[in-house]
């Protein structure tokens, strides 16, 4: 049997958890042993309570430490560890390898999502991306990460940091983009939701065809006529920024 | 019985034929009669070759014929018809209802969708933009409508204008952001297939959040530190001009 422990209560921690207790369901191969956190209640309606600790004198012996925690905490918790030579793993995207304390053996636990609170997600669907020091250590990332999700992938700090860049395009700045058709649905009392079938249906045609393959629009038509109007009818001089540069640059994909 | 007759064979004429013919298995209350193209091959795998014409003169009479064709061959389609006074509508998001010819009454039947060849989509949940003269015409637009969608809005000449830019906001401008994630992935060598459940789920949220709510990201949280790591990471200008607009656009909106 494999024993994890995850040191963390926010979002991407309480998502982990979630799935790491309903795998344990199905199989005991990998088992949740231990959760730290600094305030006990925040975790009460996903664990028993003597799987809670707040000391880090109080962690039990396991064979994997998840860090779920924000980027700019993660030093402070491996600071606080009071152990040598363990397996010890952060789940960011941002901060590489190498930042983890030294005394304890280093890898990278990344589930690219993003996670509402409250909001089920499927983590079997959910992508892995594993990093580790050696290929001992990688094995035993590997079966623990495949008892959650079934789509792993080894993936080193570089290439960390530009699915991280790639993520703040397709996830942030796309929803910057929804959240600049509101704007305009707005000033126009036009209800947002006529669009909603229309995003979704945009995200999915991705798993079928390639970006550029999907690509429609004026700007890829070069309908100059209808890039015109547009610009016109646009007001706010931000989204006319936006609104050119975007243009632009579909434009000169070809 | 309601009669109607599609006018074009492209992407929209397909998928709104594929509609009326599976909602007339269901009920006979609207009947597609007949559907006019200049090449009849482009239609005989949806369509049984008597119901298919290429002849302006050979159109029957209908309750409503639908010109669904590229924006730029509207007024070509209006000019060849032989007839005055019955109700011609087209599925343009662009082109204002004054643009179709006085000869005939005018409306527009938008559905609000991107549709891709070959690739089935759910058709009673694509929201259709109706607008007409007068309310009898709307009356049986919205009868039509309703025979192939649940989902139908009243929608007038300069609201749709305002649609169809936050459309290319959330359709065309999203893909693009795909695309330059895209190539983040393939200049670093990691599969853009890890992106595709962030994207998915990106979209999803939006179903029950609003933008404002779902937004997240280093921009989001003002975390100059991950931006500027970011800024060094992307080394092609026009992603990074993008990337520095739309951060700021995140920061300033609070």
């Amino acid at each position: 049997m494999t024993k994890v422990i995850i040191i963390g209560s926010g979002n991407v921690a309480q998502h982990l958890i979630f799935a790491f207790e309903k795998a344990q369901k199905a199989s005991n191969e990998v088992q949740l042993i231990q959760v730290f956190t600094r305030k006990r209640e925040s975790l009460v309606h996903l664990l028993d309570y003597d799987r809670i600790t707040t000391e880090y004198n109080e962690l039990l012996e396991a064979d994997l430490y998840i860090i779920a925690v924000n980027d700019d905490a993660i030093q402070e918790v491996v600071s606080n560890l009071p152990f040598k030579n363990r397996l010890v793993v952060h789940t960011s995207g941002s901060v590489p390898l190498s930042s983890l304390n030294n005394e304890n053996r280093k890898g990278v636990f990344y589930p690219l999502q993003t996670f509402t609170k409250n909001k089920e997600v499927d983590f079997r669907t959910i992508p892995i991306c594993l990093e580790s020091e050696n290929a001992t250590d990688f094995q035993l990332l590997n079966t623990i990460a495949k008892s959650i999700s079934e789509s792993i992938y080894a993936i080193n700090s570089e290439q960390r940091k530009a699915l991280h860049v790639a993520a703040v395009f397709v996830n942030n700045f796309t929803n910057h983009l929804y959240q600049i058709g509101n704007e305009i649905c707005q000033e126009n009392q036009v209800p947002f939701d006529i669009l909603k079938p229309l995003i979704v249906e945009t995200a999915h045609k991705i798993l079928a065809l390639s970006p550029n393959e999907a690509q429609t629009g004026p700007a890829k038509r070069n309908d100059i006529e209808t890039i015109k109007v547009q610009e016109t009818f646009i007001t706010n001089t931000n989204h006319l920024t936006i609104y050119k540069i975007l243009t632009q640059s579909i434009q000169n994909n070809g």
